[in-house]
């Protein structure tokens, strides 16, 4: 595997882009470009002539591209705000803002999408950047104030400043502001640069500092955290962070570290800690890399499963790990950073988005709110990957939603060789006579990440490595060609199956998948199929009826949907009804933090969504058992429906 | 002196009150009593039947008394609410709740009040306690609540709690109330005291504490520091507490406070810390002594000049202490406790008064809403004796301000031997042939408050010890008897008049008055002083119309009038015109705690004031220099008005 891949460009009528090239006859024009770089920047860079009329900033559309073949990319914050849901569902993108990972064929310039499904309603008009209109809340007005002078016997700072906001009559402003207020004044020669969100004021600095307004969404998760920062102005992603979540030393899943937590205050503040101190590494991370002033951050949105959310406000969620597992709270709550101990944004206002129900938090919100799956008219179900895995079915009509624990196992978290998504991670595996791993960054193997696990176990299903029921075949492994036979070992007493030997690893010993690794794999794919097969029992929904099937998550790499399939992460659906979002929970929050209406379309949202008990519902442990197994057959795809959808 | 004083009892009807007692005839009864005591225990103690409906807790009027002659103690918040204005100025008192200060003769049960002018609109009904109705925005109630069952999939601990209150659709509840709420909901079965201020929910606790509903006012001095504990449900105060503001070590009068933090973000802090703790302890302190646990303060009122205001809350003060003196902000302000550092009651909502201008602040705001001057059909004067002496005039057709650096010699501050109105401190002194002073507590004197200050001054001046420029005749001392040329002395080149000598002292050595405690006492009223005199002259009110002049502040014990007029603390007024008010900010800061009608009236007030700069005026530095002076003769009530007033 090299680090170069092939990108075959074709235009609209067949004949190849790039206007003035010779060869103009040709259908396509094949140009080799490094992964990471972006479409624009292949075709730029073999000469290719790419309108981008914004300058690559995400911020016009004339630039799209459509995935014609090849893995898809999910779709960037830009590629929400400027194309639509529409678009991106039907492969659009950015050429400017979406990086090449894998060979593939993209059409420049294509024409508005063949409406495959209308989710948003009105039309899809060239006004595009009003579905994710750009409307934080945030606004930051320059006004020219005086400070009182001896003429002015009955005056103050702040009536100077709302009088030349021409808001003489606002809400008197806060402390935290009005500490700001007095040097503001006089530092830049009545020339103050006034925030706000919603009308109500935040922040007053000295001089002009209109340009800068940045915003960062977070999205919380049991075993990491992500976070971007984005220009409020223009919408532009500027930098993203993540990692660990600090806190998975307490406890790899929810109920772990709920116990661990539980009735024990001092705990439950270790925990916090925790998260806010990688919060505000992140925020600062963020703002260096971007070269933004965290005091230019005015706005937060804070996505995360219940119990995350709880842990990072300081409320107990002792009860949210136990039956009927019932939050606190599921109204939004908007604080300032200062509230919420957030001590490297005292002044922005943080929002946490709202929660559905125990085990259905914000960031299922926010995945709702990314994939629109609330205006479709079709059914749709959504499925959100994570260490739970929460499943939303349902259509404009209406959407239920449940919750499976599903465990870290996809984050690579409790297995041998799991790791995250980085550099050095096994993320595809072909197994043809040997086995051949696709390593991200073109390292050798240190680890392997979710995708590649879904990826081994599917391949190794295949050649009949694994059975049905999940066992390794070791004992059987004289069936097996010589080389693959060797990779089946015993070695600590355990059952495992080599997939890079010590000698080409980065790590100089065998990375592995153990017997085990295997069992904590079918326990995810178990619980999160079990999800998805109980709403559609009590939805009524068979395998037919399901339209679509949007996989989200922010585990390992770009997911191979085939594979997840092999194993049954989910049931039984044709390949082309699977589509792989990426982090939509991560989206959603991002486009929570541009958009006051998708705020606001958010809370809605977490009202009407019903939840489905899984834990309380009697054919549950059923359903999971059947769940649990591996489909006997390479290719379900033409079987009958699965017993949940008869 | 004793520290036992003779009360006399009248009736009504001119017979000894008591009903059952022999000597029906007689006109008054004479009671002994010890300083201290009220006056109904007074009177119990002698076996007078006064009736106490409510059990002495001033939750009635069937006690009150009239002061017919003798020092008038200061009203109570009690005072106020049961009787009213009306009945305070005409000398009613709560008997249970005032305490004997000197001899007096007092009339028992006396009909309403003769009307001598109504400040209040309406008739003095008898709703008297609607005056100040207990409208404190607190609202304390016990509801029943469930937690989630396993029959509610989609509800939370909030949720149930709001929808027990009939407040389903209410804001939601902030993260430092929700950290409360899952142990409130479970920890009393579902009996959950919900605390709301006008309407928003700010605390939650397991169980009925309806019952225990407080708050404090603080009248924040530069000087010192005051507070009290009051009941919000009876309006009864439970407990008082106050000491010297221990930011005074950095500067005693404003200005060198402002240009100890001027420029200096951590010396600002330094100030800052210093008022947050002392309040803190204040806080802990008074909750001690009544009993109650700081978690039930729920509401808190604020007052203090502008300086105190900006430190308290950290904003810079620095544009207070230069022309033209504009503060940050004039508007009230209501945070959270946690907001504003004050760590002792973070739930609880601290509601800071308005600020007229940058030296007339909230306490100067508190004391016009105490004494209702705003209501008066004559004109009258407020003076506020404090570090700064703010003087307010005029009546219900509008109110002028202005304020006067007075410096700390009222408070007792930087005089040789100054002391707060403590246990030995001499309050009053008598030049009859030798010195006779009179010390609080009955003890040894170890210093001078402020009441005592003006007294000796007063008493001085009479006996032509101190000339009316404010020379010590040391150098004439041969004209006086030996017993008052022996205390005429010169120690450390310093000229002074011995007060009480060593062997009489509980110091120890000389208590005396030097040339330079004369000169302090002479800058503090004739700034006082030029105050009044100027808003006379701006106002056009000569010493004919003002129909009465309030003195306020919290120094030194009760002030004696007539030696405030003798040393021309105020213009000369008839005595009978001059009311000694106590310290009317504190209670002010009391009524707005009790009541939301007068903390909404504060801040209206607050913007009709029209402020005053003295600084500024071009005729001020001519007043100063006659306010300077002493009056020559002894009694000036019969002098013509004094130019001011022409």
């Amino acid at each position: 595997m090299s680090d170069a891949v092939t990108v075959t460009f074709v235009s609209p009528k067949g004949d190849s882009p790039g206007g003035g090239s010779p060869d103009g006859g040709v259908a396509a024009r094949k140009v080799r470009s490094a992964r990471g770089a972006t479409f624009l920047e292949a075709a730029q860079a073999a000469g290719l002539e790419v309108t981008a009329t914004c300058g690559a900033r995400g911020r016009c559309r004339s630039c799209r591209i459509q995935v014609l073949a090849g893995d898809l990319p999910p779709p960037t914050i830009m590629d929400e705000v400027q194309l639509g849901h529409d678009e991106v569902h039907e492969r659009f993108r950015l050429s400017c803002q979406t990086r090449v990972i894998a060979d593939c064929k993209v059409m420049v310039s294509p024409p508005k999408a063949e409406v495959g499904h209308q989710i948003l309603s009105g039309s899809a008009s060239a006004e595009q950047v009003q579905r994710v209109g750009l409307d934080s809340g945030i606004e930051k007005r320059l006004v020219r104030a005086t400070a009182p002078t001896d003429e002015d016997h009955q005056t103050s700072d702040a009536e100077e400043i709302l009088l030349a906001l021409g808001k003489a009559s606002a809400t008197p402003l806060q402390p935290d502001v009005l500490r700001a207020v007095p040097a503001a004044l006089r530092d830049a020669d009545g020339a103050v640069t006034v925030t706000s969100f919603n009308g109500s004021v935040i922040d007053v600095e000295a001089g002009d500092t209109t340009e800068q307004s940045y915003g960062m969404a977070f999205d919380i998760g049991t075993t990491s955290i992500v976070g971007s920062l984005t220009d409020l102005n223009s919408g532009a992603e500027l930098a993203a962070v993540g990692g660990i979540n600090p806190q998975a030393v307490y406890g790899g899943d929810l109920m772990s570290r709920i116990a661990y937590a539980q009735y024990e205050p001092k705990k439950l503040q270790t925990l916090r800690a925790r998260v806010l101190n990688a919060v505000n590494g992140f925020i600062k991370q963020a703002c260096k890399e971007a070269g933004v002033e965290t005091r230019h951050l005015h706005k937060l949105v804070v996505v995360g499963n219940t119990c995350m959310h709880h842990i990072f406000l300081g409320i107990d969620p002792t009860y949210v790990g136990l039956a009927p597992y019932a939050p606190a709270a599921r109204d939004p709550i908007v604080a300032s950073g200062e509230e919420v101990l957030l001590k490297s944004v005292p002044r922005a206002r943080v929002c946490f988005l709202p929660i559905v129900a125990g085990f259905v938090g914000a960031d299922t919100v926010a995945a709702v709110l990314a994939t629109r799956i609330y205006d479709s008219e079709e059914t749709r179900a959504l499925v959100d990957i994570g260490t739970n895995g929460e499943v939303v079915m349902g259509s404009r009509d209406g959407l239920m939603a449940c919750s499976a624990p599903a465990g870290p196992a996809l984050e690579g978290a409790q297995i041998r060789h799991g790791m995250r998504g980085a550099v050095g991670a096994i993320e595809k595996v072909e197994i043809d006579g040997d086995v051949f791993n696709q390593v991200i960054g073109d390292s050798p193997p240190i680890g392997i990440c979710g995708s590649g696990l879904i990826d081994a176990v599917a391949k190794m299903l295949d050649a009949g490595l694994i059975t049905d029921m999940g066992l390794l075949e070791y004992d059987h492994r004289d069936r097996f060609s010589a080389v693959l036979r060797e990779r089946l070992i015993k070695k600590d007493e355990k059952e495992q199956f080599v997939l890079a030997w010590a000698e080409q690893s980065g790590k100089e010993e065998d990375i592995t998948l153990t017997q085990g690794d295997i069992r904590q794999l079918q326990l995810a794919k178990g619980a999160i199929c079990s999800g998805v097969m109980m709403l559609q029992q009590v939805m009524e929904v068979s395998n037919e009826q399901l339209h679509e099937l949007m996989l989200c998550g922010g585990f390992g790499n770009y997911i191979n949907t085939a594979s997840a399939v092999r194993i049954r992460l989910m049931p039984a659906l044709p390949l082309e009804r699977i589509t792989y979002y990426g982090n939509a929970a991560a989206l959603g929050a991002q486009m929570a933090l541009l958009s006051e209406t998708e705020r606001a379309r958010a809370e809605k949202l977490a009202r009407e969504i019903e939840h489905v008990s899984l834990a309380s519902h009697p054919d549950f442990q059923e359903i999971f058992v059947e769940a649990l197994q591996f489909p006997v057959r390479k290719m379900p795809a033409t079987e009958s429906p699965s017993a949940a959808a008869t």
